[in-house]
């Protein structure tokens, strides 16, 4: 594979935004800024047999995961995605199609929001393959939907259904059998390819005040870090979380997948109960779902708490995912 | 490891730059960008065994390498470098010490340029070490330095002295002996540590026009990118090129690192033959090398023309270090 072919086969041909000066083809890209917009910038690295395997994952699906998640982060800041770049270190067993097909699949997301390929660096590795995105957005002036402005009182909500990335990946790789599932498809695909939320995360970034995380880490770990970064106490209902009603028949582990899974790219986050109405509206118009799941409490020892069906009161853990652990 | 902990040990107390809303912690980083400003972003990987060794470079060293050869894509275009974002995927034999080395390689040369680390991710790999660094400048509207703006008539320059990494590297791995060299460190320094030349490419920008790349993958290489993205020929003359006095007596091989050797980091370029006379005088007075070695002529069948010591006109092949072949 010669590296200068391949750089010409993927070089977009024109871009969406007349605000790229200089594309890919000299040592950086240039583009002019909106005066009245911040910069949003997000990167996301993922490791073959460690965030994909290329035994279930075309390249198409690891190309379109890799962009998702990180348009994923630029949605949970409140912001419109832009710009990407991408780096891949790929085994000498990846061909010229692969590489191709991988970017494919992130342009094919691209497309759906007008974002433009600005730059890349692709190199032979030894081992396993590595993907890093990074990905360019803006919001208006103090718009940002920050980890730090969820206040007492605030709703906590949760944008489509959690736990079903976990449970398409138990799937993937033989941990829950098939025949747990009526329509395993689906969460297979709901664990390759996320959809972000940029809709709701740029509804949320006009309101007054909203705390925003995507789902990466598993539901348990974005709702502390919002709790720790606000110094408050976040509280939520088992029964009010929206699962597929799959999933408690399938795997008695299924309520692991759900708090602790992670993957899901919904977006997490709290409004104060005046602005839950609209939010709430603007989803339901929208066919987005969107579902209330507790409440923002005055800090207390702990950061997270869960009132289980039967009524108890757990003490969630962090427990999200930890690489190095 | 702990990812978390990690996070926090190399999160910055405090931002060089104002104009940073949100640094690490939250989905992404959020910056307002000068209205008067032109956004430059640059992304280069380094892989494991394809661009550095564990054995002879220090995560220290590593780390440095990999800002460095971005800041120099930010100096080839006539940028300022403002902001760093970092991908690390590492083998789990790395301790959580040497990741925190290699940030401290980066954040040593960081300092000096006044750029601030706004975003990491750091994962788990099963192979080699990759690393990805994405930085972020800025030029003023309509000055960035083109690989485009080569007229003919232009003077061809380089600065600093070329083949000095290739020397280092071959001195590394053991395929030039240590006695070859007087002062053999001389060149594993230049291989290892190269200085960006942000104050050339600062001094370019301001010019009516140049045409500039910095050296990555060999003089030849980034003559012909510069020569073909102009349509214009390159005429450069071997006595002119700025090469160390031992590097002749060193290895038979000498020529190849010189024109095609990579990893300089210098910058080569074209400017109009009246600013030449300006470029050279502030080079002279700032105590930085600079060379003119040629001249642009018009297109010809070749895009890279070598006058040879003994008046020989060759043609440059591109040849360049060209991954994947």
């Amino acid at each position: 594979m010669d590296e200068f072919d391949l750089i010409h086969s993927i070089t977009p041909h024109s871009h969406y935004h007349p605000s790229v000066d200089v594309g890919i083809g000299d040592d950086g890209a240039v583009y002019t800024a909106s005066s009245h917009m911040q910069q949003i910038v997000c990167l996301d690295t993922m490791v073959e047999d460690v965030h994909f395997k290329s035994e279930y994952s075309t390249p198409q699906d690891i190309g379109y995961k890799a962009l998702a998640v990180n348009i994923s982060d630029v949605a949970a800041m409140g912001g419109i995605p832009k710009f990407y770049l991408v780096s891949l270190a790929v085994p000498s067993c990846w061909q010229k199609a692969d590489v191709q097909a991988m970017y494919e699949g992130m342009a094919e997301l691209a497309k759906l929001y007008r974002m433009d390929l600005i730059g890349g660096d692709t190199v032979s590795a030894s081992g396993q393959a590595v993907i890093t995105v990074t990905v360019i957005g803006e919001v208006e002036k103090n718009r940002a939907c920050l980890r730090s402005s969820a206040r007492s009182g605030d709703v906590v909500f949760v944008t489509g259904e959690i736990g079903s990335s976990a449970a398409g990946l138990s799937l993937l790789l033989g941990e829950t059998p098939p025949s747990a599932f009526h329509t395993g498809d689906y969460f297979i695909e709901k664990h390759k390819r996320p959809v972000p939320r940029v809709q709701v995360g740029r509804f949320c970034s006009q309101l007054q005040r909203a705390a925003l995380n995507d789902i990466s880490d598993g539901l348990a770990s974005e709702l502390h870090e919002i709790a720790e970064s606000s110094s408050v106490t976040i509280e939520i209902e088992e029964q009010l979380l929206p699962v597929h009603p799959d999933l408690p028949e399938a795997d008695p582990q299924w309520k692991r997948w759900v708090l602790f899974g992670g993957e899901d790219y919904e977006l997490a986050g709290t409004v104060s109960q005046q602005e839950w109405i609209s939010l709430l509206d603007y989803c339901t118009q929208s066919g987005i779902r969107i579902a209330k799941i507790g409440a923002v409490t005055e800090r207390k020892e702990a950061s997270v708490l869960l009132t289980a069906n039967d009524q108890r009161q757990i003490v969630l853990e962090k427990k999200g995912y930890n690489h190095f652990k």
